[in-house]
């Protein structure tokens, strides 16, 4: 492969031509594949074309929906989009267990964003305080034009301070700002709004302070993604004989400490914490991603989270006292449900459509309601059957498509494996064996 | 919104119409737009419905390609799937940035994967570990038929031990077993190896232990996402000379020192580790969703990994000396490019062709590269010109098109807001003047 300049300046086709001819087999089903992964409308792809660089065509991934999820006492249909097989019916799966008794319960804990000002300066640290004091108001209202919109809505800055860091490194001091962003993730709105207090705040200090006091360096200024007072708790509760599996034997007693023994185990030992916590997240993820959201951001501010007392740890907590069963996660989470892409992605709208036009502590509180749904399927699964029965049971119709089974091998692999561990290699020679003898 | 009973059970097109017509507002348009993201081949669309559950059709997400990355002395176009905007353009700036000074360098440091069988059992540790050793050799039999296709690849159970965690929960131990999964990431491996281990382990412990001792409770049997030894570095190197950056009149040296501070902060700051981190990850999840790997899986890992010390730090250091600048990110990163949907998601196929049929370890060290190019992007925008600039630049395309702006509207648009900060609300007043005066 040569080196190719001015790629970003070629077609959508010019590109495709590029990428097939110089890089893959050259070959026109190639490049007819790749275009079949096109909207049918014109108009309505270059949508997706527009929302980042050099596209090519649009990537799939499965919408699907869970029905009958109550969370508190509204049902709700809820549109999750993951490409893992099984996170979805075991959302289903654990949202009809909970619809029985009782449904899921969530509470917005706080909404506010952080961002930052990162800065540099040499002096005092008393002078530099008692300017920045000094400044505070004319900070803020050199920002109003920015912030006045989102006031209207009942949002804005809510607060700004100084933060010495200068402990940690020479010279390092931050303007701390908190935000109420409203129904925005906020993303774009709070790193515009630090952008124009840093520069504000470095001409103050140059115009107001002589010699080596007036050099300030503004290093960075943006949101931090971690946001542990915008937070959210989804909790299940229920007597502990509602438990009793009689499927597996079990009475509600036994599922409820194996079950608690289960969570405990993600508290202690990491290794475990990180694949528990990517569960809850398979559950949360797929809420985020139906509904035009970050997943980055959702992801590192909830891992970070996760290890806030110097441990990493799992998500969930159970509680069991007397008869009760309580089952909860909490964590911080940082959604929109206007701005970005959540009006942009015509699938995403159809998503809160679907969730009727939530505000965002709303849909803060389905993804989490998600997360615990998945966490309780993943382990009651994992406590009981063991995880693979279920989730190879979904992957085998995978396995299947892609060795272009008929109906009726799809029969007797389904026969033959119900009880047996279902490898992609087993399936393969089985079918081999069943295609060589007819 | 009322309870819905058998929902899985429907077709497609059944799902479809229960949702619109109960949940959404019952239109046609409605139907016909969900029905309007499926694929024109049927065949193909199957494939889509089978990944997940109660598929209703797929959701997109902008694929695109980064081309020009230098890694290890070979040119890469790298495929990138992702929805956020100025991502990808980010990725390839520094990808040409740093084609022209030695290109990226990579190292896999290790790969082996792990495995947990956690157990609970009351009886002398001493007289467990003795036993242990004895059976040792039999569980690794026991799951030869399940590892002997792994094996002939190169890799399978590397090995077990048995780990003492009394000290944490009353009589709980684990079975810690090591794997190599070669390019597969192994995920359905280890669960059936680790349920089959648990299993016959479980029978022995049953067969020669009498009373309490013969009492073994399989608490889970699962493999960890957290593989601190499947780890990867990336980095570049070059004269900080080279980093002269004329545009913001910054000497090389003065650039260096600003973008090592921004990593120091990093280092020190939680609230900018979170952000530092979710921007690396803009770069790696994008190449984890373009071949069809797990995203969940990669993010807990690594920002797990991200806190191994006690705080939560930022994953890349720069190492400044003499005349030398280095700037390097290291981190786990569990891949596969066979088995999963690697090969099943026909444009996660395109993507691992697009790469030249990489290992699981190359695969590693694109993902890598891409983390630390974004990473160098995001730190380069962030000291200098600030990060909204070039953001909203490519946010403005989105609400333009939001906003229906003809080709002469959006000149204006642009014209306006070339230095000034773009907001949604910003432009949608402007558009309206325009629109008014006309």
């Amino acid at each position: 492969m040569k080196q190719v300049s001015g790629f970003s300046k070629l077609s959508k086709v010019e590109k495709i031509n590029y990428v097939v001819e110089e890089v893959l087999d050259g070959n026109l089903s190639t490049n007819e594949l790749i275009k079949s992964y096109w909207h049918d409308d014109e108009e309505e792809q270059k949508i997706f074309d527009d929302f980042s660089e050099n596209t090519l065509t649009n990537f799939y991934f499965p919408y699907g929906v869970v029905p009958n999820v109550l969370m508190n006492d509204e049902l709700l249909c809820v549109p999750m989009v993951i490409e893992e097989s099984s996170v979805v019916a075991a959302a289903a799966k654990a949202a009809k267990f909970w619809s029985k008794r009782g449904g899921f319960r969530t509470e917005v804990v706080s909404t506010n964003k952080i961002g930052q000002v990162h800065f540099i300066w040499h002096g005092e640290t008393a002078i530099l305080e008692s300017f920045f004091e000094d400044v505070k108001e004319e900070l803020i209202k050199e920002v109003k034009p920015l912030t006045k919109n989102m006031e209207s809505r009942g949002g804005g800055l809510i607060d700004i301070s100084l933060k010495n860091r200068t402990g940690d490194e020479p010279g390092y001091y931050q303007i701390w700002a908190e935000f109420n962003t409203c129904d925005a993730m906020g993303a774009n709105f709070i790193n515009s709004v630090l952008e124009a207090i840093g520069k504000k705040f470095s001409d103050l200090v140059e115009n107001n302070f002589e010699g080596v006091n007036s050099e300030i360096q503004v290093v960075m200024a943006i949101l931090s993604n971690y946001t542990p007072d915008c937070r959210v708790k989804a909790w299940v509760e229920c007597d502990i004989d509602e438990l009793e599996d009689p499927g597996h034997g079990m009475s509600g007693r036994e599922f409820a400490e194996k079950f608690a023994r289960a969570v405990r185990i993600a508290k202690i030992d990491v290794n475990r914490a990180t694949t528990h916590n990517k569960g809850i997240f398979n559950g949360i993820d797929a809420v985020v991603l139906a509904t035009g959201n970050d997943f980055r951001a959702v992801e590192a501010c909830g891992h970070t989270w996760a290890c806030r007392d110097g441990v990493y740890r799992g998500l969930t907590d159970v509680f069991l006292e007397g008869n009760k069963f309580r089952f909860q996660l909490e964590l911080p989470l940082s959604l929109g449900t206007v701005g970005g892409l959540t009006s942009l992605h015509p699938l995403a709208r159809i998503s809160l459509d679907t969730l009727g036009r939530p505000s965002a502590s709303k849909l803060m509180e389905i993804a989490a309601t998600l997360g615990l749904a998945q966490n309780f399927g993943a382990l009651r699964s994992l406590t009981t059957t063991g995880i693979q029965k279920g989730h190879m049971k979904m992957h085998l119709m995978n396995i299947l498509n892609h060795l272009e089974a008929s109906d009726e091998e799809r029969g007797l692999v389904k026969e033959k494996f119900e009880n047996e561990i279902i490898s992609f290699q087993g399936v393969r020679e089985f079918l081999a064996g069943i295609r060589n003898y007819q």
